[in-house]
């Protein structure tokens, strides 16, 4: 019997026999994620479903004591391999672990299982008249993935990102020991923060099993307003004074108008604004209308003394709704032409210079690399395609993609670095950045990695060759 | 010559012979901090001032080598003998390096020196016509201090503690090389989370030597408030009713009245609110008059419902002024027979309950523990005596003091911990709750703090003995 067919009889022993997965069709999905190159799949030699947090405990130690890398999974919806199996290696889904642990209204608190869905997350919080800010693009990521890659999201403009919200974490250690860091209070200083060292820590570290979230009160008036300006650069030069006048959006993307043709033509619906090359697209929360509006008054001069070309105000909730959408399907539009999505985050000042070097890259290689984000907290989406892009609509296959894509990424992450920035605002390092991120570390950062996975992994067992290669 | 003498010697070869102190009486203040107890305090065998931060390095490199104990020091204003030094250790002063490295108002941040004093920094925002939210009590503490214990302060309930704010760092390593971690990018799923681990780890993993601040506009309109209740239980019992219904205030303080005399006395100033036992202080702050006024409305009818006596809106600016500076001094004012002033952090729901208990220990033991803090944040402070309290005047020393605040510690630090709590909210373990926190924190979670201890400081030189002993 082979190592991996004596792991299987005993983590079936633990999991049942029908949790245990092994044919190829059950566990082809498990060997990627949404991250488009084949590169980085790597079928698992199993996949196991436990069916609780001591279920997992076992299963860890197994791994453990046999030597086998475990990698566990959540929704799949990750952009940069980073929950794809290691050669020979298992998979731990989360998926079974699903439900809500403790629902606390008087601490503002919900404690769920790591394999939630982040639309039953959504559902569950707003049954209690309560708020979650943090909203990544994909509802179907697993909060424990969320939590793993420290997702951010376009409200983070005001709210910050996932680890603003998390309190509370349950982990089961390399050594199959099930540890609580935080809990429901919600100021320490009581010990080292290895909360957040987990949180963002991509499944190498210890196994998120469970998730305390700080919940806010939902606000209770918020808008959606489009700015179109005549360029992208004159756009993003007028962010810093919303911020400046302490009108604190909830959300500010940047969208060139050439960009969101393809969503326009997948939803048959038109972005509100037809005038300039970009527009802004800001959402202003507050506790009514008279605070919202306050605020809207105050960002009107501001866009209009910066070259804004007109603002629209989404007048009800279906027309708020359209605009949304339509910004939240820039990515499934580009998808079919997508090689990687870039989530580059620099510093607030360099995004139109980021800008521009992503602009002169489309002419010095003749490619288009559509580009959109997080305009107040300089995180940049760009698209690296492997084909034409024409009035929105994707063409065939360019010759030689591949060696441009990689050509791409390396001038892209150059770039950022270069401008202070770094190569993952929100979507992780996984397999498809490690080696960009180990060139692109001092020496005493990355030592400094490698000694916490050292420590906290001594075996590697955990989620191995994933940000750091040790 | 003697180990020790060769390090001066070679000390003074690094920062010049008048920045190693030696004689008594220029490093008898490093001894100890604020906190009161004799039995911690140890006399340093040395004292260096780096002028810069290569020098900072240089010095912890020539730890490193002759494998001196080094603790570094901000601005000696700690509560937990977090910066005491160890025996036959040498003490690391950051008072030299007190400048502004970079103050960039397009990306809102400012980066200085961590031995910058915390009102030497609010000045500086303030001439950045920008805001650092933090205001730990005591602004002699020097900003590296702060981040090194995760200092909080009244502000939190909107705005967080120091680790909020805090995007970057320079941190001297174990082995004298220099890292900088985080940046001027407000968003990162770049490998661990490095930045948030030296947060609140007091010295024992790295010299903070540089901070980065991502700062926010100031309010436009901040208004006090005051509201007396009948008793602390019924006051407490409001704070979710107002938190529920999307006030956010800056700040929501509980104080007893009694304890409030002490101050009163000092300042030769009266609380607002004669009526009841306890009063509720809240600070509104917002972009406007109306924005502040329309919460107000909203806060007056849930108090009024809530049973509050009054609700006192401070009408300038002096008067104001006047209410928070009683406040602040509460500390001041009791800090001549204070033995230690803890920090207890517990669930919002817990604090009602946590305080009854330590209400039932004034009875059981037939002392006085005064109480107040930060009431939204369920952080307590809880002021442990040597003497009696009559009516705000302090008397003379208990019969057997020592051993009632021995007592008072275990009992206070188990409610807490029953209640799902930490033993401390924002001042850190430091010397004087090391063992308490060894003996309340579960194996698991020991074992992890001393994995990373040992993985970031093989040698233990960097603050021996505090937080975790390894």
């Amino acid at each position: 019997m082979s190592n991996i067919e004596k792991w299987i009889e005993r983590a079936e022993s633990i999991v049942g026999s029908g949790n245990v997965l092994t044919a190829f069709e059950d566990i082809e999905f498990f060997s990627h994620d949404e991250y488009a190159m084949e590169e980085f799949a790597c079928m698992p030699a199993a996949a196991v479903r436990p069916g609780s947090e001591e279920e997992t405990a076992a299963i860890v130690r197994l791994c453990a004591e046999m030597k086998i890398p475990l990698t566990a999974r959540g929704g799949g919806t990750g952009l940069s391999a980073g929950c794809v199996p290691a050669a020979r290696g298992v998979v731990l889904s989360l998926n079974r672990l699903n439900g809500v642990v403790d629902a606390d209204p008087d601490n503002h608190t919900i404690t769920v299982q790591a394999g939630m869905a982040l639309h039953d997350l959504y559902q569950h919080v707003k049954e209690m008249n309560l708020f979650f800010p943090p909203h990544p693009g994909d509802e179907g990521a697993f909060i424990g993935g969320a939590v793993a890659a420290n997702a951010g999201g376009a409200r983070a403009v005001k709210y910050g990102t996932v680890k603003r919200y998390v309190i509370g974490l349950q982990v089961v250690l390399a050594d199959g020991r099930i540890a609580n860091l935080g809990g429901k209070f919600i100021k320490s200083s009581s010990g080292y923060n290895l909360l957040d060292l987990m949180i963002g820590s991509e499944g190498t570290l210890g196994i998120i099993t469970g998730v305390t979230i700080s919940l806010l009160p939902p606000p209770g008036v918020s808008k959606t307003l489009v700015v179109p300006f005549a360029d992208v650069a004159e756009a993003i030069s007028v962010v810093p004074k919303i911020l400046k006048a302490d009108i604190m959006p909830c959300a500010v993307e940047f969208l060139e108008h050439s960009v969101i043709r393809c969503a326009e033509r997948l939803l048959d619906r038109s972005w509100p604004a037809r005038d300039g090359a970009a527009s802004l697209m800001l959402i202003l929360d507050g506790r009514n209308e008279d605070e919202v509006l306050g605020q809207a008054e105050d960002l009107a001069a501001i866009v209009e003394a910066g070259g804004a070309l007109d603002m629209l105000l989404a007048e009800d909730d279906s027309r708020q709704a359209d605009i949304l959408e339509l910004r939240s399907m820039l990515y499934e539009a580009l998808r079919p032409g997508t090689v990687e999505l870039f989530d580059i985050c620099v510093p607030r000042s360099e995004i139109a210079g980021h800008i521009g070097f992503i602009h002169e890259l489309e002419v010095r290689y003749g490619i288009s690399l559509p580009t959109y984000g997080h305009a107040a907290d300089g995180n940049v989406h760009t698209h690296s395609l492997r084909c034409r892009l024409d009035d929105g609509i994707i063409g065939g296959d360019l010759p030689g993609w591949q060696e441009m894509h990689e050509q791409v990424r390396q001038d892209l992450f150059a770039d950022a670095v270069a401008r202070g920035g770094v190569i993952s605002g929100e979507h992780g390092i996984g397999l498809a950045k490690r080696d960009y991120l180990k060139a692109m570390s001092p020496a005493a950062n990355l030592d400094l990695m490698i000694a916490v996975k050292k420590a906290l992994d001594p075996d590697n067992i955990l989620n191995p060759g994933k940000v750091v290669l040790v």
